[in-house]
């Protein structure tokens, strides 16, 4: 089967809102094994769009359109839609009855012209709208399917899941199920371990990265919901075989709803010490609703005076050592982890550039230190000529990771462990490379 | 004129990655006055992108092309779009050259293939790419353009501005200038106070949103530079009478980049004490390259413990105000600013949801303090039913906005100035209301 992806709206050919609607319909028809073979952005006109609809009509089994369903006499799609597939409109109750329930919910007014959003398809299908007033359409002709939606985001990804999406299942004779792996790491080293297995069919796995990960997505069409998951889960299994702890967790939207997951079954609390990314893992910490309970201190110590008064990081190892090094990351983190009394503390410290940059320190040179009861992990990444922002994102990644092994115990890779005497001796001499 | 966008990439149909290219080129060509009539995305597929270049060249005055120019049997942009234009392509070898260089500099092998790129048209121009491998071209036939240019975003971004976009204003014989204003304020507010100004056809001012604050873009197209500016200059000065210092800034990419340049300026310190924001404005602030030299200190003081132990707020007032009261804001501020030796200060407490809120102090319910000089200014923020993450960003802006008046020594609109002495007596006894 094959799909068009139809956007209506002036706004969008204006460039003043992104078309996210496409991206989110083209991966949905994707997992679904329906090819797209075009999208197409028009603006609210009669004839443009009536060309575009008998085209893509000869071309496609299903044509998805997105917006134009409001109540003004500039949206048109559902008129021209209904006209190019033999249909035609009817008032519908019901719908006009939703719609005055969802402006009394709101507290606003309703004006007359609203009248014309609650006209739905003679011989097609009305598709309810729960998450706002103009109901969508489902139109059939001479084997083609119209599917006409609402262009607010969040309005037609609730209709895409409730209405559409069961529909073309059915219509399909099969259900979807996914699964997201969550991949710490580079694109380019994951997919020089696991790249084979993105050339598979069904399931399907596709890669999305972003600093310092990876999003891993398997998708199985199968008969029965049953068979879809066993289907993904075998699927999956081959990634654990060849990233192991690589993937620190499944379907959660980042490694910090991870860590705050893991402190709270362990009962245990982390704190922060943050140099070269000034507060963004404590931000990301803190983001995760819950956090409260097991991160209570962060430490933003942008300054050498602040490292040592907030964290008793020694002056002697800020002169001698610098604050980018390994000395400094140790006494951050095991500083962080006894001012705040907690069991775990991470630390990083480094170059974000543009500008500070040395031959020796050059930017992207971050110092991380992991402060556990056995002692403190110190890693160096060398994140190379990124920009600030992406430096930062890599960096914070990494902590997290740091934080995560901690927590479960595991050994960090490429990472030294200190002891606490060890750290302790770094107050005065360098540790010994 | 008018225009259609055509975007290649089969990738986009799979909706591995967004389409922001298209976003981006549809407000340039709308800031040039040009009309953009369809937006396209279609496969890496010579039949359907040759019928689809047909049609759009009987349609419209210049087609711009993103995707398809890379070294790949797949990517047959250029071939495709010459035929149909009546034009060839032939081996460059400066281009080639160049190609050549940036594998030498970004130390990568070049592959056979690469030849592919150095070919260019031979009637049209060549549009030499600064940041990436693949050049574009520029094909003119009877009467219609035809603009390659390369997929990566910002490669293709780099060849408009330095290629294309000079080319079409002497082709049009105008010139652009554009300026952004930065709004402190809600849409609605901003929507309701300056409106009318949206609706003007030259210069242009378009309205974007986003938590907390607003941008808006004003665009005045004239027959030279001089005009331009002096045009967009007299436009914007009908906002700064209606919106005052509402206006943060012009021509920044966020009020942090505002509040670093004013304590540089100065020669002040900031530092910031947040709970439920969590690390978020030191972290916005920390993004500014140079911030290490006017912040030195962030605190996150997560837990009750971590504002009386870092910050020094008051046992009793936690217990008896809570920790989300104006008390503990305003002891939040005074205590970061006291410990950090800075000259200002700002802090944030409040509830952030989804759980935690209370009939009393319900979600969406934040304090802001911030100490100066002067004393320590206390805002009450109601953010209502929002997200946790829109929250605690609308609650970063306003903290920062906090900041940058206090520097200016402008008086802060819905807040109270408690002196020192008034602080130091909340330890004991709740602020009178």
């Amino acid at each position: 089967m094959t799909a068009q992806i139809i956007s209506v709206g002036t706004e969008l050919l204006l460039g003043d809102i992104l078309n996210t609607n496409a991206q989110f319909l083209s991966r949905e028809l994707a997992a679904l094994g329906i090819s797209v073979l075009q999208q197409h952005t028009v603006g609210d006109n009669h004839g443009r769009l009536e060309e575009l609809v008998e085209e893509a009509k000869r071309r496609s089994d299903i044509l998805i359109f997105t917006g134009g369903l409001g109540p003004t006499e500039d949206d048109l799609t559902k008129e021209t839609v209904a006209a190019c597939f033999h249909d035609a409109l009817r008032f519908d109750e019901e719908a006009y009855r939703q719609i005055q329930d969802h402006y009394a919910r709101t507290g606003r007014t309703m004006t007359p012209n609203n009248r014309k959003q609650a006209m739905v398809p003679v011989r097609g299908q009305k598709l309810p709208n729960s998450q706002g007033t103009a109901p969508g359409a489902w139109f059939e002709d001479d084997g083609c399917l119209a599917i006409l939606m609402p262009g607010v985001p969040w309005e037609m990804e609730a209709m895409w899941k409730e209405q559409v999406y069961p529909r073309l299942c059915q219509k399909a004779g099969c259900v979807l199920h996914s699964l997201v792996l969550r991949v710490q790491g580079g694109e380019s080293w994951i997919d020089s371990q696991v790249g084979h297995l993105f050339e598979s069919e069904n399931p399907t796995a596709a890669i999305y990265c972003k600093a310092g990960e990876c999003i891993i997505r398997i998708t199985a069409r199968q008969a029965d919901e049953e068979s879809a998951r066993k289907s993904c889960r075998e699927y999956a299994q081959k990634f654990y075989e060849i990233l192991g702890t690589a993937i620190y967790d499944e379907d959660v939207p980042g490694i910090e709803h991870t860590v705050i997951r893991l402190l709270t079954e362990k009962g245990k609390k982390a704190a922060t010490a943050e140099s070269c990314t000034g507060g963004l893992v404590a931000q990301r910490l803190t983001a995760v609703p819950g956090a409260s309970e097991v991160f209570h201190f962060g430490f933003v110590t942008y300054a050498d005076e602040a490292k040592h008064k907030l964290l008793g990081v020694s002056e002697h190892t800020l002169e001698t050592c610098t604050a980018v090094s390994p000395e400094t990351a140790a006494q951050m983190a095991a500083g962080a982890k006894s001012a705040a009394g907690a069991d775990y503390a991470v630390s990083l410290t480094g170059i974000a550039g543009p500008g500070g940059g040395t031959p020796q320190r050059p930017v992207g040179l971050v110092y991380l230190g992991g402060a556990c009861p056995e002692g403190v992990w110190v890693k160096k990444l060398m994140l190379g000529q990124r920009s600030r922002d992406v430096i930062r994102q890599w960096a914070s990644q990494q902590a997290l990771d740091l934080l995560r092994r901690m927590i479960l115990g595991q050994p960090v890779p490429d990472a030294r462990l200190y002891s606490p005497e060890e750290v302790e001796q770094s107050r005065q001499t360098p540790f010994e490379s």
